[in-house]
This record gives structure tokens, sequence and C-alpha cells, in this order.
């Protein structure tokens, strides 16, 4: 794995190595005396954060509030865990930006919809699972998206995140300087996911390429937006050279979760349903 | 008013120059048989829109569901209406995406956060006013943002918003072309909403430019995301250019805001309140 944030140090790097932490690239967090994860109404001095998230090892995220609720509720389940897994507490219920709910290992967390979005959560549950001193955490994007050339509700498990251009990279603007960020994803991990697809019955998955977009109508050939000036033709032209490049799935967030995963140790694997407007684990 | 759209004809504009009407510039639309707003749960066969928006004359959109809720409530106080509207129906109820409130003429609507989940609700939101026959409309953006040289709890009437490198515009990537979108808002509102504000005690507020950037942390000069490469002193250098350029606040969303607006026919505004974690309506 190479790190390619811009300004980190080796020494920096060295620390982490290996150890199984989730790493923060920040020399300025050592410095203040709270942390605040804003968004998430969670923070250092008001919670326990090792208490509360230091057993955690999976962390699933996906758009919509309700189905991250429901994904908790399924996993309970699977888990056998007491009860029957309805009256689960929204952790943070103290805001209306994110939802969260722990079940045994796993934190199932909702970030809305686009880039902006998930990386504030991605930020501060970065920063969560550092200082609860988390340990060989793996996460997984789970969601809807539009498939491409292939058969709908097929699985796709992303091996790369590309942009609008298939180029397999993330521009993070820092300050006004444009930094570009790797956005490969772990193969590893996209292999044992699509071996365990293959034990259940009737699941069409693949591994391919994820492209990510800013805009569900214009950046995705959409002919249904309230803005749309091009034909049919120049959408499928798009689309098929989209295919070529090993596009296989499009959605609007896989890019900065690669890249941030990429960054902070984390294993990271987005999955998206194509034609399906409820989403499931694969194994 | 000029009209930015990339491939909108002059027929198309003249068809609905000086008549009120919300624009879809969209020659698709008119083939389809049914329109779905998918992420408004609202849909041209399944709803009357005519008969449920048709009266409608301002929107107010923010980002928090509960904000836009309490907005809504608070309207309906202001308005005078009947009951006490703490019994108020979300519109979009069957989704979790956004939440949707209609007090009178006054549409309360979230959007989420950052420009791609803006923009989608902006292109459901405008055909659902162009469906609904709705005409000279004002459209209105209220937040929370970073105040930039202001008093905190100022309140920044956005004249124009810009982009991380202060450039008035949006760059709209359409397919794989990105064309570039004008951002400024209609100065004669906010010249009136100043003026509004001026009638009420104690309420800072200013004319000025809203910075959108992409993300929170990075890309606003935060030193407490799980990334940081840069010093305490390059974030103020940054932000000492940025009010040198007329920033007067940060937020994420206005400048897709500003564009789609200026191509809609919408009158548009936003306003941001530095340093306030509830947003108020000016006039």
């Amino acid at each position: 794995m190479t790190f390619l944030l811009a300004g980190a140090s080796k020494t920096e790097m060295k620390n982490y190595n290996g150890n199984g932490l989730v790493y923060v690239m920040n020399p300025h967090l050592d410095l203040m005396d709270e942390d605040i994860l804003y968004h998430l109404d969670l923070g250092t001095k008001t919670h326990n954060l090792p208490a509360m998230f230091g057993d955690t090892k999976f962390v699933c995220v996906g758009g919509s509030p309700n189905r991250m609720k429901a994904f908790a509720q399924f996993m309970h389940k699977e888990l056998g865990l007491e009860g029957d897994g309805k009256d689960i507490k929204d952790i943070c219920a103290g805001t209306d930006r994110y939802c969260m709910y722990k079940v045994g290992p796993v934190l199932s967390i909702s970030h809305g919809m686009g880039v902006p979005s998930i990386s504030i959560m991605l930020h501060e549950l970065i920063k969560l699972l550092h200082h609860a001193k988390c340990r060989d955490v793996t996460i997984i994007r789970i969601g809807t998206s539009g498939g491409l050339g292939i058969e709908p509700g097929s699985v796709v498990i992303t091996d790369t995140a590309v942009d609008s251009f298939f180029k397999p990279q993330f521009e993070q603007v820092i300050l006004d300087n444009v930094v570009t960020r790797s956005t490969e994803l772990d193969r590893d991990l996209a292999e044992e996911l699509l071996e365990c697809s293959r034990q259940i019955k009737d699941f069409p998955s693949l591994i391919g390429h994820t492209m990510c977009t800013d805009d569900f109508y214009e950046g995705q050939g959409r002919l249904d937006g309230a803005l749309c000036s091009f034909s049919r033709e120049k959408k499928l032209e798009y689309l098929k050279r989209a295919y070529n490049a090993g596009v296989r799935n499009i959605e609007m967030e896989s890019t900065v979760f690669a890249a941030m995963c990429r960054l902070c140790g984390l294993k990271g694997k987005t999955e998206g349903r194509s034609g399906f407007k409820f989403v499931s684990l694969l194994c």
C-alpha cells in the first residue's frame, strides 16, 4: 500500500505501520484539548469513545438513514444477538446529518448523497476510530448504483473507483491546491467478497470499476433532469466508452471513499447493487 | 439575465421569456409519458402537482431536515395560518433523502450537504415547479456558514457565489465535458433582503461573496480533520486572500444553487448566518 497524502512525513507513517490502528494524518490533532465530531454529535470529552467503539471491526456505510437502520437490524439477527433489534438506538440522534447504529463489532452509518457529504462523515468516522483505538477495521460501502452492461440486480464489487473521465483518481482541493489521490481499493477483500457471494444462490456478482460522478442527471447521462443538452446517442456513446474503460456501475461517493480509506489504513470496499432499491450484504 | 445552458436554443428561451414560469431546459421531457421525481417521492401520474404546488411563490431550502421543518412551523405562525403547525406533514415522507413542507405559498425543503446532494434536489424541484405551472417563484437558500472577517452571527446575503479559487463560476461535468456556468445571484433581491434585515434590531447583515467548497475540512482550511497537511499560517494566508477577493462566508452548496437558478428562471439567493447553529429568515 502506498500512502499519497501530501505532506505526510515518513515518521508519521512509521508510527502507525503494521499495528492495525486507524491512521490520522494530522499533526494538529495531538495539540487539541478536545476533539468534537460535530456532525456525529460525539466528542472526546463528552463520550468515552474507546468504551463505546473500541471493539469495532467492520464499518458499513450507505446513503440512506432508513436503509442503514434496516441493515443494522439485519446484522443484529445474523449475529444472533439478544432481542429483536427493533429498538436499536441511533448513536447520532442528537443530529440529523447522519445516523449511526452499533451491532456487536459492526458499525452501520449513513452518509447522505455525494462526495462532499460522505467526506465530512469519513473525516469524523476516521477520527472516531482513531480515538477509540480500533484495530484492523474493514469498511464497506453498500448502496444502489446504475449498472452498465450487466444483468439488473447484479452486485458490483469495486476494485477501483474512477472519475467521470475514467481516471483512477480523486482530485482533492486543499485550500486552493489540487492534490490527486489514488482510488484503488483492497484487491484481497474484493476477491473474498466475491467468493462469499458465490455461496449464495441466484446472487449475480462481479468485480469491476465503479465510476463516481458529482451529478446524478447531466453527469450520468440521464435524459430526464431539469437540464439536458445532449442526445440519446451522445449518452450511449459516453456510456459505451465507460464500459470499455472497465466501468460496470455508476454512483456518487466511491472516489473519495477509496482515497480516504487508502490514506488512513482502512481496508475499504464499495459494493453497488444495480437495479435494486435495497442493498444487501454479500456475505 | 443571461442564460448559459450549453445547447439551449434561442427558441426554447423565447417560449419561456417573460411569462414568469420556471424553465426546464430539456427537450426530452416533452416526450415522456410520466415524470417520476424519484428522490422527492412525487410524480406527474401519481400526484396532481398543479393542485398541490401551483400557488407556490417562495421556496426556502436548507441542509438539515429538522431545521427546514422548524422553518416551516415558523412560517406557519408568521403567516397567521390556522392551528399551531406542530402536525405539519412531510410531503416527501415516502423517502428519507429530503423532506418538504408547504405552508401557504411557501415551500420549505431540505437538501443535505454539498453540491451533489443539493443538485439532485434542485433538478427535481425545478421540474416540480415546472409541472405545477408555478409563476414568479423566488428561491432562497438559508443555512449556517463559516464567516470571514465579519462579526459572529452576521447574515451574509450572497451577491455572487465563487469556487475555491475565488472564481464566480460552477464547473458542471456533462458526460465527460466540463461546462462553466455563471454563479451570479439576483442583485435586486439581495438589496431587498438587506433592506428588510435593517428593520430588525440587532441583526447584523451584509451583502458579499460566498465561497463554495466541496470539502468541509481540507477544502475550508480546517485544522481538525482526519487529514491535514497545511500549517495554521498557510490556512490564514488562504483565508486572507479569500477575504481580499470579496468572500465573506464559506459553505458547500452556493455555486450550483446560483448556476441552476439562473438557468431556470428562479430568482435565487443564498443567505448564510455565521457562527449560529440555527438559521433565521431575514424578512
